[in-house]
C-alpha cells in the first residue's frame, strides 16, 4: 500500500472533533477509497486538557499550530480555527510555503485571501481546498468546480446561512417577530450570542465571494458585495409575501454578465414554487446555472459537526487520491479581476412596506413621489391599524431600477406622515 | 503548456453533437480549467454524411469505432453508441486494454459490466468514467463517490427517468390517463416510439444499479433489482394520492443494511412536502444519505443534449486534470458482492386499488382476506361509480410485509366480484 497521508489538525472544536471521529471510525473505508491510509499525526488547540469525547492521546500535541509548518512528518494541515486573518492566515501561508497541502473550513479566510493563497499553493505545488467553507453539507465547490466544469457559468445563488433560514422559517411558522425568534434561536444554540455575522449577511457574503470565484474564475472580491441582513423583516412582511405567492429568504446571488460581476446578499422574495423557497429550517441550498447544463439545485445541512467535518474529510480524501486541481479550478494567475456591477444598476420589482400616520393625503403624497420617477405599482394596500392611528402601507412595484427606488424611498421617508424608515425587499423572479 | 488530451468520439447523435459543441465552443475555458487543451482527433458514427449542425471535417473519420483502439494518437475514447453489449462493450474492452481512458453515457453497459470493465481499466492504469449515465444534468456520481466520500452511505434514491416523471406530472396536471399522456409525450418527442425501457422501469434500474455501486462499493447487480414500471397507474390513483398528502413518483431506491442490499424500482407514494415529491416534468433528482452528512438532495435535468454532454465533458476534464480514481471509487478487487434483500421482505404501508362489482358482501369478503393475514387498514373508501355498476375500492394499509400483501392480493383477485388485477403502490415514508 502507498504511503499514508499524514494530517495535522489545528482547532478541536465541534468540526475538528468531527474530523477526528470520521478519520478514526472510517479508517479502513477511507483507506480503501483513497488507495492509501489517512493518518492523523498531530493536533493543536487552545486547551489540551478539555474532554472532547474523542481520544487525542495518540497524536502529537502542539501548543502552537504554527509549528506544524516545520514538521517533516506532516503532509497536510487542516485549519479549523477561523477568522480572516491572525493565526489562521499565518498557518495557511506558512503551511503552503512549507509544501504542505492545506484544507480549511474558514470562509472568511478564503473570501478575503483566496486568490493570494491560491498563488502560494500553486507555487509550492500543493493543494488548497475549502469545501467545508460553503454549505458544509453540500459538496457545492466540487459540483461547480468539477461537476459543471464543461459550462460557462451564468448564475449562482443560494441560501447559505442556516441561522437566518431557521429564523425566517420560524417567523413564518410561529408568526413571531425577528427579535423573539432570534432570542429563542440563541437559547437553543442555533444562533450565536453575537449573531451579527449571521443575521447581518456577512457570513453569507463570505460564502458568496467564494462561490463566485469558483463559478466564474474571478478573484474573490468580498468588498464589492452588496450586503443587507434580515433584522428589519417583520411578521407582516412574511405574511404579505405569502399572500402574493412569495417567501422571504436571505439569498446570496452572483451573476457574471457583459456589464460585470453582480454580487449581492439581501432578503429576497422568491416564488413559493421555486425549489429554493421550500428550503426550511437550518438547511442550505444552492442553484447553479451553466450554459449547457441549465439549472442544477443542491440542498443539504448547512453546518453542524457531521456535515462540516464530512466536507473537510472529502477534501483530504481528494488530496490523498492525488487530485491537485488549482484552488479555484483555473491557475491563480488566470483569475480575472471582474468589474463589480454597482447595486444602483440592479433592476427588479420591489416590495415596500411603509409605516404611516393614517391621515388624508398620505397615499397621494406617496404615490406622487413614485409617479414623478415613473415607478408604476403592481399592488398597493393598507394593512392593519395600530392603536396609535398608524397603518402599514404595502406597495409592490413593477420592474424598475435600484437607484430610482432608493431615491423615491428617501423622499418618501422625509414625508411628515411617514414613520420609521421604509423597508424594501427585492422581488427575485429567478 | 502540457500535452493536449486527444479524444475520439464514437456516436454522433444528440449527445455526441453536444460534446463536440462544448469542446469546440469552450476550448479556451476548458484548457484553462485543465491546464492543458482537450482536442477532438477522431469521430465515428453510422452515417458520415448526415448534417449534424457541427463541422466534423477537422477530425479523422472512422467507419468502425473499434479501430480507435489501435490509434496511437488517441488518449481517450468517448462511447455514445449505447446498448449493454455489442459494439459498445467491445469498444470499452478494447479501448481500456489498449491503455486509453474511456468515458461513456451508457447506463446499460455500466449496469451490466461495470465491475469487469473497472478491473480492465485498473489493470491498464487508465480511467473509466460514466457521469452521464445517471441523471445527466446532476453531477451525482462525483457527488457521491467524491463529495460524500467521508461517509458510510446508508441510502440513495431518486427520480432517475425523465420520461416517466414527465408522464406522471402530466397525468396529475391534466387528469388524463397513462395511455393518452404517453401518446402525447411520444408526439412531442419526450418518449420514444418504443417506450418500454423508460415506462417499465428498466432505464431507472440501470441507473440505480450504478448508483448503488458508487454509494456502497458493491458490484453492480442489475439482475437482483426488483423492477416495476408506471403503466398501470391511473388518474384515480394520482388523485387519491394527493387527497392523502402524497404524490406518485417512479423511484429507484437502494439501501445497504445488515440484511443485505435492497434495490428496487417501482411507483411509490411520497409525501407531498418531501423535496423529491416536488420534482416536476422531465427533471431528475437524487437523495443521498451518509452517516455524517445526513441527507443531501440534488436536482437537475435528466437528459437532453446539453446536460448529458456536459456530464461527458466533465469526465473528460477530470481525466485531463489527472484524476485517476478507481471507476467505483474503491479498487475493483474490493467491490463487494452484496446479498440481495428479497422483495418479499420489504416492509411498508400499501395503497391498493381494486375494481369491483358493487354487490352486497364485496367489502366483507375483501376485508376478511386482510383480517386473516393480520393486515390492518388505515383508510378504506369507495370511489366513483362506473356505468357498468363497478366501483373503485381504495385501501391503505398500515405497515406490513410485501409477501403478506401479495398473498392477500392474490386471494382478493380471485374473488368473483373483483375485476381486473388489483393495483398496489408502495407508500414510501422516506
Amino acid at each position: 500500500m502507498t504511503n499514508s497521508l499524514k494530517v495535522a489538525i489545528a482547532g478541536l472544536g465541534t468540526v475538528g472533533v468531527g474530523v477526528v471521529k470520521i478519520l478514526e471510525s472510517h479508517k479502513d473505508l477511507i483507506a480503501a477509497r483513497c488507495g492509501r491510509p489517512i493518518e492523523i499525526v498531530a493536533v493543536s488547540a487552545s486547551n489540551r486538557a478539555r474532554d472532547r469525547g474523542v481520544d487525542i492521546s495518540g497524536y502529537q500535541w502542539f501548543d502552537n499550530a504554527l509549528d506544524f509548518a516545520e514538521q517533516d512528518n506532516i503532509d497536510l494541515v487542516v485549519e479549523l480555527i477561523g477568522g480572516s486573518d491572525g493565526i489562521a492566515k499565518e498557518l495557511a501561508q506558512q503551511s503552503l510555503e512549507a509544501g504542505k497541502s492545506f484544507v480549511t473550513a474558514n470562509k472568511a479566510l478564503i473570501a478575503h485571501h483566496g486568490a493570494s493563497l491560491a498563488t502560494t499553493a500553486q507555487e509550492a505545488g500543493v493543494a488548497l481546498r475549502y469545501e467545508a467553507a460553503v454549505a458544509g453539507g453540500i459538496p457545492i465547490i466540487k459540483a461547480v468546480g468539477e461537476g459543471l466544469a464543461a459550462n460557462k457559468m451564468n448564475l449562482i445563488y443560494g441560501i447559505l446561512n442556516g441561522t437566518c433560514n431557521y429564523i425566517l422559517t420560524q417567523m413564518e411558522s410561529t408568526g413571531q417577530g425577528f427579535g423573539d425568534v432570534l432570542a429563542e434561536a440563541q437559547r437553543l444554540g442555533y444562533a450565536e450570542a453575537d449573531p451579527t455575522f449571521d443575521v447581518d449577511g456577512i457570513d453569507t457574503a463570505h460564502k458568496l465571494a467564494i462561490l463566485s470565484s469558483v463559478a466564474f474564475g474571478t478573484e474573490t472580491d468580498f468588498n464589492s458585495i452588496y450586503v443587507e441582513g434580515i433584522r428589519r423583516i417583520e411578521a407582516v412582511d412574511i405574511e404579505y409575501a405569502r399572500e402574493i405567492g412569495y417567501r422571504i429568504k436571505l439569498l446570496g446571488l452572483a451573476r457574471l454578465g457583459s456589464n460585470g460581476l453582480e454580487q449581492r446578499v439581501h432578503p429576497a422574495m422568491v416564488k413559493l414554487e421555486e425549489p429554493i423557497a421550500q428550503v426550511e429550517d437550518a438547511f442550505n441550498a444552492v442553484v447553479a446555472e451553466g450554459d449547457f447544463i441549465d439549472r442544477t439545485f443542491y440542498q443539504g445541512r448547512g453546518a453542524g459537526e457531521g456535515p462540516t467535518a464530512s466536507a473537510v474529510v472529502a477534501d483530504i480524501i481528494d488530496i490523498a487520491r492525488g487530485h491537485m486541481d488549482a484552488p479555484f479550478f483555473v491557475p491563480a494567475s488566470e483569475l480575472v479581476k471582474a468589474e463589480p456591477v454597482p447595486m444602483d444598476d440592479h433592476e427588479g420589482a420591489f416590495y415596500i412596506r411603509l409605516h404611516v400616520q393614517e391621515r388624508p393625503g398620505v397615499i397621494a403624497d406617496i404615490t406622487s413621489v413614485l409617479k414623478d420617477r415613473n415607478v408604476s405599482l403592481d399592488v398597493m394596500l393598507q394593512k392593519g391599524h395600530e392603536l396609535d392611528g398608524s397603518v402599514y402601507v404595502i406597495l409592490v412595484t413593477h420592474v424598475t431600477r435600484e437607484n430610482i427606488i432608493m431615491g423615491a424611498l428617501q423622499e418618501i421617508a422625509g414625508l411628515s406622515s411617514v414613520q420609521d424608515e421604509p423597508l424594501t425587499i427585492r422581488i427575485e423572479n429567478l
